[in-house]
């Protein structure tokens, strides 16, 4: 089958064998998977990833011990835990110290013909979900972990600083969750997707607000962005780091102290609220797809998603 | 009367006018007053501070509108709060963007014979607690405040980095709480304190315990405590910054985001709790104070206080 391979940076399609299915696993045929920042940032070195990436994907499953998933439309959770140790009794395999995780920790992703999952991490896609929203799922799961991680009353001000993929998906999340939302990014035409739900674009200028939300998703993708984020949010106040950046911030702790601020590091989420938020339709989603292609085309593919202005590329198998 | 005068990092003590007192203000006569790692910080910069320093105290009320105040002996809360802003309606005058702070902030501190507080910053300290215990109100609230703010069940796995002056007090706290708490820090002398409360003090050592704590507090005193704290702290585990350090640190966001660790910036708290604590008579206070000295000394006072090993140093008046 065709598989993508990262290493030292370069993105290669390469001819390798289908994976063998361990017990409890499904084999999954790909449909479609996106290029996410995370993906760029393990082509720049971070974690020290060499191998084959992809961890956003549709697709339908080709064999399985579980008789009724085969045929049926899927997505799944990343994370692969031990489900014996004390995080994953609590529910939290996210969390499991011994977890591979799908295209990121010693378990081959979703940039493949096929790709391998335990059943039990698999969801069934709604029959009238298109594949381009589907594969949405694991994102709009990073953002609707805010929701579990902190308390957001509705008519709360939030402001989302960045207007990539996961800020404009966590803007969306929070609007529809009842925030009063103001998205503050640096592109007109992308702040528009979340303003189409009700959010408050603003585009980034010299001086930021200074003091003025209760809430702030730092979902900028770069390091000065949490420096940026601190500013904004109240005395109080929480700041939810949404990037996940290769290398040190500069951050001037005093103020976090002086001002009592809160910071919460936020990772991926539960599959289950935001399937329901895509089955609903709520989304603005179709205008985040830049661009698809083949899975032969992944190396143009990884380049059109580095550019300026680009949101999801989707790969096609 | 005599008063500390702080001004490009050198102290001097001068003679100056006794403070005016305007109305529903008191006049106290400080009776003792304790150098604090703040203090020391505005010595070297922090703030741009320029005059009057002194924020721990327990003094005599010399006059006042209140009459039942008048003799009495006090402790008084540090930020003036203007009282009528949406902070000050929350209880929360601690974050009123008005305040100005006792010997921080644009109000003239408690290193001096006199000085001024609104009768409604002051509590009475009850007769059978000793001045020395008294002084330490302040930094016991500011310990308490990480349990209004963190929700810590007793049993829980606590850590508190540093063995300093307000690092043992929030060990101390946490540990009569119910926290299980382990203090590590590099004073061997100094650990005892809290130990004999119960803390496990531990010598910190080249490696540090990794993820091993639901809850670390940093009150290391120094710009590298937070990448430490960072790093014993459990997945989904909280981290509190008590340090007000001057400057910048360099912080690993990547990590705190994949685990998801949560950031409390943690500064001043109520006194209620604190004067309870002291009132018990549970807390190891005696050994904390390294040195008194006359206010007319202040000088070396602050020479004393930024020494290796010393703890508490007292100024009397």
């Amino acid at each position: 089958m065709l598989a993508v391979h990262l290493e030292s940076g370069r993105v290669s399609v390469r001819r390798v064998p289908k994976p063998g299915r361990p017990p409890g696993y499904s084999l999954i045929r790909m449909l479609a998977a996106g290029i996410c920042n995370t993906d760029l940032e393990l082509q720049r070195g971070y974690y020290g990833f060499r191998g084959r990436p992809g961890h956003e994907f549709v697709g339908e499953v080709a064999e399985s011990d579980t008789a009724e998933l085969v045929g049926r439309r899927v997505v799944g959770e990343i994370n692969l835990a031990c489900e014996c140790c004390a995080w994953c009794a609590r529910g939290l395999g996210r969390h499991c110290p011994k977890r591979t995780v799908l295209g990121i920790v010693r378990h081959p992703g979703a940039f493949a013909e096929f790709l391998t999952l335990p059943d039990r991490n698999l969801h069934l896609v709604p029959d009238r979900v298109p594949v381009q929203h589907a594969v949405f799922t694991e994102p709009v799961g990073a953002a609707c972990e805010v929701l579990d991680q902190v308390k957001i009353p509705r008519g709360t001000e939030v402001a989302v600083l960045g207007d990539g993929k996961l800020g404009l998906l966590t803007a969306q999340v929070l609007q529809l969750h009842g925030a009063r939302v103001v998205q503050v990014g640096r592109h007109r035409e992308k702040l528009r997707i979340a303003e189409a739900l009700g959010v408050t674009g603003q585009i980034r200028g010299a001086r930021l607000p200074t003091a003025e939300f209760d809430v702030v998703i730092e979902a900028t993708g770069s390091a000065d962005g949490l420096a940026a984020a601190a500013k904004m949010v109240r005395p109080r106040g929480t700041v939810v780091l949404k990037s996940t950046v290769h290398g040190t911030a500069q951050v001037e702790t005093a103020p976090l102290v002086v001002n009592e601020i809160t910071l919460v590091g936020s990772r991926c989420g539960r599959f289950a609220p935001a399937l329901k938020l895509i089955r609903q339709g709520k989304l603005n989603l179709d205008p985040m797809v830049t661009d698809e292609l083949a899975l032969s085309e992944a190396e143009r593919a990884f380049e059109d998603a580095g550019r300026k202005g680009v949101l999801k590329v989707l790969l096609r198998n």
